[in-house]
């Protein structure tokens, strides 16, 4: 792998000089043709003012390119900033799926074959885990009416049924006190820090799980809806105590392209020594804005309880969900589970 | 599944020998002979038992070969199991690197670019996230003398120091309850579903980021322990109420090959339909006896409050460290930054 002392490392650094050296983002890149220049940046143009260079120099094929851009245009569109791509980036074509990240909740009927499924599990299990406590489970739902009664519990959602394998990812944190009993041991972690482990757990396991998928063409959609009824989902699938959901996800083909979620800039997300928000608010209306004008909301939630605003947007809509409670008896659910949480 | 008892455990076995040639290490698949690979396909396809052919075939050039073998290789010594990989995957790049995570602890002392950086930190936040609320923060602690300060509260890990990069991910739960202020909402949700959306949707994000940074060669290593001293941390940073750190996270250009993590077999994590235990303590014995093999622990936990055993094993090793309280005043510290987790 190419760090800064290598070949590679000579030439990403070479590429950083030459960008941030004329003015952090206007650096030209050798070797480019009009033609090119013009094809590649007309759409950036609409977008941005003088953003860095395409990496299409003479030595890039085609494909390569084609990489490249798609991660600049996903990106662009995702936080509306422009984003430095080196020319030599190895892993490139994971970078541009991460980057063309989108939930997918419509499918192909084409099944998931089962070992394609065990094979992403096993990837999925692989990520990270607090300690190597490894406090994430997997619950395959495969049973069609047993989808069914989870989805009934959600009815605005019920698209679910049609997804071609329907998983629900929970936390454990009852093996732990098993093994403390097998190996005579008592359990002195009865608090919110191993609670929160375990959920924490089984989202890195969900997200490895949404790469693998995405990777072999797959495309998948978070549910955690599957909490709104935490009692009776956890009826349906056999959940003992300290074993909770955290989400569920539906896989299959997408059967659309889907759209890339605008997401907040990263000057609001991104901290550098200390928690800054400044200029929030305005950061907050200005990606209201670029969202209006990406992708509009349809409907303006709660319309019953609020009257219609002429500039409906993301923060008015997530003040107004936030607003009514949901999912307020979570807590018992899990206490119920026997956790203390202190 | 096979474990390392079965006839399939013993190719496995005699696999990984041949594969850990000189180092002990079953990492890297050494080049090998054509005689070499013709009798490990030999041997694998005496090991299934009608499955589909292994993808060694004359269609595929050597590098899908290597890419496929890998992703074999990995997951037998991670799950002491045999996986298929179909000769047609797509992305089977990307699952190789799943695949084959290791944590890494040693950097070499080549910086990540700051533009490179930025790159990943829009990457990590294409993640999803719940309800698109987007509560997951990066801070990105560039002081040295910060970071130091950090390291300072974790005795056992000064290795952190040498890490080119230090980032701590954050669940904020701040930025809604600012939205509600500005938009004129009330905020009817505070309980514990809600702070455990944030936290899920920083590890998403930290996942997400490690995917990236594997992709262009960096090594990355989860640190929970920067709530060992959720106060102090929180005051380095300056985190306001509702901010929380979930994990700290060290990355760079690895200096070693680094090491798979056994995991628990997939009988253990994933269940079809209903949770399922059965023959778990019979599955935690076969695992202890399987990492034991694979990479014996160096010492044995609290070992002046406990004798020392010959068998000494990961459920030992996890019961001992549950067997102590830790992090016992992190509900405490949630619950002074304003949380009331109904």
């Amino acid at each position: 792998m190419p760090g800064f002392g290598s070949e590679k490392g000579v030439i990403l650094r070479q590429f950083f000089a030459l960008a941030q050296g004329k003015g952090g983002r206007a650096a030209v890149l050798p070797r480019r043709s009009l033609a090119k220049r013009d094809r590649l940046s007309a759409d950036r143009r609409r977008g941005h003012n003088g953003g860095p260079p395409p990496c299409d120099d003479a030595n890039m094929d085609a494909s390569d390119r084609t990489t490249h851009e798609q991660i600049r245009q996903a990106l662009a569109e995702r936080f509306g900033a422009e984003f430095d791509v080196p020319c030599t980036l190895p892993g490139a074509d994971e970078l541009a799926r991460i980057a063309r990240h989108r939930s997918h909740r419509k499918y192909r009927a084409d099944p998931v074959p089962p070992e394609l499924l065990r094979l992403l599990f096993a990837c999925a299990l692989s990520a990270p885990s607090k300690s190597d406590l490894q406090q994430a489970d997997i619950v395959h739902v495969a049973d069609r009416a047993r989808v069914k009664a989870i989805v009934d519990l959600i009815p605005d959602m019920p698209w679910i049924n049609a997804a071609p394998v329907f998983l629900v990812f929970c936390g454990n944190n009852r093996r732990i006190r098993q093994i403390g009993e097998w190996r005579g041991k008592p359990f002195a972690n009865d608090h919110l820090d191993h609670f929160m482990n375990a959920a924490v757990d089984a989202g890195l396991v969900m997200m490895n799980f949404i790469r693998a998928a995405e990777a072999v063409g797959l495309g998948a959609c978070p549910i955690s809806a599957v909490r709104n009824h935490p009692h009776e989902v956890s009826n349906l699938l056999a959940l003992p105590d300290w074993v909770f959901p955290v989400a569920g996800l539906t896989v299959g083909y997408p059967a659309e392209t889907g759209r890339i979620s605008a997401r907040l800039p990263l000057e609001v997300t991104v901290h550098v020594d200390r928690h800054d928000e400044r200029a929030l608010e305005r950061r907050i209306d200005d990606y209201d804005r670029r969202r209006r004008e990406l992708q509009p909301y349809r409907r303006q939630r709660h319309s019953g309880r609020y009257e219609d605003v002429p500039d409906y947007g993301w923060s008015e809509d997530k003040a107004r969900q936030y607003a009514v409670p949901e999912r307020a008896d979570f807590g018992a659910f899990i206490r119920a589970k026997r956790f203390r949480l202190d």
